[in-house]
């Protein structure tokens, strides 16, 4: 039997019945919804959109001090949830950003998942979060992996509450309909050692001579703010320039950190404000130190130490430091380029500011 | 200046309180909804469904008879809308799959996209696509890609019209807001030659000596109905078995023929039944041949040829065939596996039949 | 302990004497032999030659007389001994080619080696290699390969002789003293089908789903004449010019059927000359069919039907026809490439001749 | 025309004058010299050996007082000539090992060549060598790069000698018949700045955003010792053991620092032993610090700092330490491994010392 196009007979309906055969029939006519589905350029649903310490931080305290961590509640986090997505608990389409609030002396309990999360400490000490039996030690500055399928548990061995940043690939992973989760048998995992990561790779360009990791995210698991922070400087020396800009790679294979997402850290000089550049993606920018503006798409928002925000898929987007500024950026660019779908342009002239972002 | 933790209060308020704080703000906590998040395995909104041949294609030629081709109408599409898919008109949450039916002498007008699209070709002849400057004639069984960002437009110089299985990685693209779309200056691009990309890809294993296609697609662009069904048979000589399965691949990488989904044709011998597989990822299957039903998670779906039906990720998959059967279908594979989320899992034993599709 | 520089003392010598201490101690004086060791262009000793069949010929053929293939003295084959190589039995520095001749109901022992092996067949029929227990038939203008480590035997069933042209990587791996061989313990391997290679294989860019092959070297092991000819005769429609010219290719990777040597096959038209080139690394040519002439380095060499020649690194290069003349090649380019050492040249003005090649 | 047997006739001559005739045609039997040819395993003409510090100081620093560096004799260099190589002055079939003197306010000219190498530096300091623009300081320890196709010279700025250990893919790329040098036009190139190379590469794992350097070799161009001694102690901490071993590695793609050979160190620690491995390809060893004793094949080899010693392939080889020992090697592996000929095989038994080496 073939396919037989002859026989059938046509539905001879006017066009209003036609298009309720169709929906009745779970079809949909292209030719009504071309434009919004295949706009000239991207048209994000994604907003720009801004998260200010001084909201969060009283929030998250209070959270430390009526949510219980306890198994089946494993995390005390609150999660940035950009009001351009319906209502989900997600920043883009593709990215998840959230606070993470660990008080003194407490565990958060072991589990594991096929999205890939990162960690980037704002403020506190005396954490570690155990992956794979490996006790990686947290503090302010530091990156931190928890690749997928990696068990990991977070631990306060201190007196003081300890906040970080989380970052995920959990829209994108649920959009692939592809989450997998399980819970340690353990409330803990075993420490088998402390920082096991750091001594494969403590030298550039230098590894264990036969050491075949896995390529499918960085054996390094810590990325300390000294490493970083004398980066910077090095490549400042090396480059001027209104600002310098590094990515954190895997040191095997010299690409990002994990497939899903890159993460990066982007200096600006006081009173220097970088050139507009449009990307496809959307990155969500974590101030770690010093005080500036972005401009995205003609709107301002102004930030301080702690705030959070989200520049959208083909926005125009510029950066300007008051005192130098420190920011942490996650970015879905590695998933659009080996999708092929890479895209950005850098304008010489700066962009009109039109707005000043103000949350209704 | 630093993140600040010490100076901050913390908010005197009751849980309730503190839930409409955070909502206030844009802020979610993870633990009323990490469950829902992160479920132990996929819980896909794409629903296994089935679209039939004999509804679609009266529906098809009424559209043919009241819907004209012209710039910014520019293509004659019903697109498959998964019910669990809020209203939303793709077929599942990375692929959409659409009939296109184009008329005796009818062209579609040119124009490029950065999705992805490739053509099955269901019934009729007579029809050519140019792909920037390359005429692609198009018959039964064939498989065309007019590929990222490259020129297309249809045309039918025949009698008869043509019906022909659109796939597009648009619910991906979409997600990953990174749609382009350009409009070709004139309503047809000019043709350089016809059936050019098969003269340097004639042979298996055999290239133009020093010829370096770019990777980002496959350059052949059309895998001609002969080819694959004798294939099939030469693989079903080599194999046995109660069906052979064929990958389309760019013939310079071995990769699939776009980054983005997988095509593949499946053939299943008469009263033969697959083993039952579990896979993360969707699917799309358009029936080609012959007669036969598929047990998606328990559900029968009877299928005869034009009709087609959408796997969701993870859901336990078996196809049984009737009739000689063949089954084109595309896969978001390349996606899962660029980004190490591919899982898949085969079963010994026949999953148990517990109910049979019909729409409610 | 650490190197100590400061107390030694040094020798009092004169500049022989101290020519001779340095001798006498293995070390050699860079800057005596510095321009011959660092030319500014590659001074190759390999040297172009050429090995007419009618001599090669009869002594095949007397070779099949008078020489019988048992264990120990597997193969009937005569090296291309190239003579700027002092003696060698090597074609050039990284290139083994030879003729290999398989009487009537003769059969070759099984055995494997590290060296990649080709076939490419001269004349007769009747003959299959088997491959790691696949059966490969043997017709002229075929492509066999017998890679690295597959065990393999020659076996001739019918009643005429088969003369074959062998292409190795044995001088490289002889440099790289990489060398390992086994013999088979049976005389012949047992033969689980025939072809089978080329059932997987059958259609350009398809393949099997899920098929995994090493990517050490090619999976095809049969490139048949008639694949080849419909493919050179679809790029000269496509590209027209005074030649075209195929890669043999592993379809799984695009890359070269072994690590270690293309293969190539050049069609060059009645009274046409091709472009003047240089590259870096050797070629061997095998003219399959047709007459005409190559220039290399000013030297004309004229060849027929079954010679055999060698072009050196860097020397120009151009080719001329006159009756149409198929020339199959395998060259160490892969190689070059893969250590980035791979250069090369064309020259629009044809090259002057100054002298035509005569064996002293 | 076609390859034509049938008319040929057969030279009837006894085995003798057939073979006579066959040496006439630049045709050589295979039968005669299969054995020699395709060994079971490698039996290479690279002899083990060892050069002693106390032999070759003297020579370098006699070399420094006679030989005058100049346009012509760009290099004071005392190449490690194997005395299994013909009187080549090269250390195996694909390395180049030798020592390099400079003298205090000397400079070598610069130029460059398809050759690839790097320099290990032994004792001096004061001495920076200028790598396409980047002046990269030296001192005891440093890897030092000076990759295929850069333009490089030596300059010693201080009041002392210099003498480092070359190390390059000279016999190699001899055999490929790929050399290509070039004097720059004027003695020294420009210098554009003093370690660049370091200064994008501070931290593990850290990358300037963005930058894209040629994947051909490391663009990191100096390994500083400090770097280097500080990862084995880290090594050694997470590991335990008799020893410990780096590669130094290209820190944007994780592969060897150049294509053609991979740079390695080993700290062997006071009184252990290492397991016995045998591999095929060649390594030449420095002994940086300390003494000990190598077996190779059975013989043994005592070495002191500053030493050179080469390892065969596919020999039997194990180190043993009287004092911490730091081995600086390089290696051809990265060749074997593209080529697919990379193999090794550890031994847990000690291997018996049947000699002790000297040189006759």
């Amino acid at each position: 039997m073939t396919i037989n196009i002859s026989s059938a007979h046509t539905v001879e309906v006017g066009y209003d019945e036609f298009c309720g055969a169709l929906a009745a029939r779970d079809l949909q006519p292209l030719w009504k919804i071309a434009k919004q589905l295949m706009p000239e350029v991207p048209l994000p649903t994604t907003q720009p959109w801004i998260w200010k310490w001084d909201d969060i931080l009283p929030l998250a305290k209070r959270a430390g001090e009526i949510v219980t961590l306890e198994r089946g509640g494993d995390r005390r986090v609150l999660a940035f949830a950009n009001p351009g997505l319906r209502g989900l608990p997600f920043t883009s389409t593709t990215l998840w950003g959230a606070v993470q609030y660990l008080g003194p002396r407490e565990s958060a309990p072991a589990h594991r998942h096929s999205p890939s999360a990162i960690r980037f400490v704002m403020t506190g000490s005396g954490v570690y979060t155990t992956v794979d039996g490996d006790a990686v030690h947290m503090e302010p500055g530091d990156l931190i992996l928890t690749p997928l399928w990696n068990w990991h548990d977070h631990n306060n061995s201190g007196d003081e509450p300890m906040v970080w940043f989380d970052g995920l690939d959990l829209p994108l992973v649920t959009t692939l309909e592809s989450i997998f989760f399980e819970n340690h048998p353990g409330m803990l995992q075993p420490v088998e050692g402390h920082d096991l990561s750091e001594r494969t790779f403590t030298g550039v360009g230098l590894r264990e001579l036969g050491a075949v990791p896995p390529a499918v995210h960085s054996p390094l698991l810590r990325y300390r703010w000294g490493e970083t922070d004398r980066a910077l400087q090095a490549l400042r020396q090396a480059r001027g320039g209104p600002h310098v800009s590094l990515e954190y790679t895997n040191p095997v294979t010299g690409g990002p950190v994990v497939a899903t997402f890159a993460c990066e850290m982007h200096r600006i000089y006081p009173g220097q404000r970088t050139a507009t550049r449009r990307k496809t993606g959307s990155s969500i920018y974590v101030v770690f130190r010093g005080t500036g503006r972005t401009v995205i798409s003609g709107q301002l928002f102004e930030w301080a130490p702690g705030d959070v925000f989200v520049t959208p898929s083909w926005a125009a987007v510029d950066h300007a430091a008051g005192e130098t500024a420190d920011l942490f950026a996650i970015s879905d660019r590695p998933v659009l380029q080996a999708l092929n779908l890479y895209r950005h342009e850098t304008s010489s002239a700066p962009q009109e500011v039109v707005g000043r972002f103000s949350p209704s």
